[in-house]
């Protein structure tokens, strides 16, 4: 049921923001995590919430005023193949990820308007929390581990990175996860939560090191995969 | 300039049509060049016409009714830094790389509705003679070689592949194109014309095929700029 992928490896669930970096999922991040697990053997099913986006012109960065549907946008990076997040559990994927974009911080939640103080949308946190539930490793890109840091804060005190901004990190922090810094081409890997982040466009210059930033978590995330889930 | 790329490698436009294979550029194939010139050392600077395109609902690739900008929707795969082809010369660029997608077929030329009585943007026929007259070369995926066959067919008969479709290489070849049927992984490189074209989705299953063809496609065009134009 793949977007992408040779048939009967991992199946990896990606959550989709959107469709462009500054209202929705970082395209190139996404496509990265695509291609990253086909790479590794993988297959991708693309997943998105129902529910409005502000629409935001990319030539000028300003709002047009406009609404668009997270889901059907997120359908163009998925070719078509997409499925809502209220018809899945976390428990359905082997391995979930999530690409950054301003989608992930205003649609999945609310971190990029509300700060420490945001909402998250109640399927992505039900999926996630199924997921990591059910000894599933997650991966989160770029600004993604700001929904980490709300979803898992709290209960689960995880270790995260967005590469080196100091006021997103201390947002994170408050929302209780720990934070690393780390380059463009690191990740974060929490053995005990199996949660793998890594910081993309929030350090990029270049595709290519989206690319390997994106190919190192999903390796990671199948390295835990193939260990038992190690939680207290 | 560039979206993405080191700095002072070869100047890559990449000419994009939309954000999304069913009424835009196809967004795996776009990122998939943006990536693979990266790799290849060189830089990429997303182009696309200023011109309205029919939106299709990629959840159900029917109409919505809706209009939407190529230009600004392109923007969105290309973070913001893309510029209008009216504003540009194809012997600004060592190269010129076209994705595939409708768009393609819909928004940068009619061949997916005209077939071969089909039109061409006024700026993508300006900039491709341009760059061809330069000795540039130009790489062509999936669809986008119905691109080249509207703008070069009569005059220069390239050899062009589309894959495996006999019924769009038959409209390529009453374009004035050479078709010659291919592979998901092969690519057509045409020496005297300095084009290069590769399947991409016509064929591809996976989106590691997809990458596995950019990355060829573009350094073929690679080896052709590292050689003076051979041309009569």
């Amino acid at each position: 049921m793949g977007t992408s992928g040779a048939g009967n490896g991992p199946r990896f669930g990606v959550i989709l923001s959107g469709c462009g970096v500054f209202d929705g999922a970082e395209i190139q991040e996404a496509v990265a995590c695509l291609w990253a697990i086909d790479k590794h053997g993988g297959t991708s099913r693309c997943l998105a919430p129902r529910r409005e986006l502000d629409v935001i012109d990319h030539t000028t960065q300003s709002p047009t005023g406009e609404t668009r549907d997270v889901l059907a946008e997120s359908a163009r990076i998925a070719r078509g193949e997409i499925t809502d997040l209220a018809d899945v559990n976390g428990a359905d994927f082997d391995a979930i990820v999530l690409p950054g974009g301003f989608g992930a911080a205003k649609n999945l939640c609310t971190f990029a308007v509300d700060g420490p103080g945001c909402d998250v949308d109640p399927h992505v946190a039900r999926v996630l929390t199924e997921a990591h539930a059910a000894g599933r490793p997650i991966g989160f890109a770029c600004i993604a581990p700001a929904v980490a840091a709300r979803v898992f804060g709290k209960a689960l005190a995880p270790t995260l990175t967005i590469g080196h901004d100091k006021a997103t990190a201390v947002g994170l922090e408050k929302l209780g996860a720990r934070h690393v810094a780390m380059d463009v081409h690191d990740i974060a890997v929490d053995e005990v939560n199996r949660i793998v982040s890594t910081p993309c466009y929030m350090e990029a210059e270049r595709i290519g090191e989206v690319f390997t930033g994106c190919d190192r978590m999903v390796g990671a995330l199948l390295k835990m995969l193939a260990s038992a889930p190690a939680r207290a």
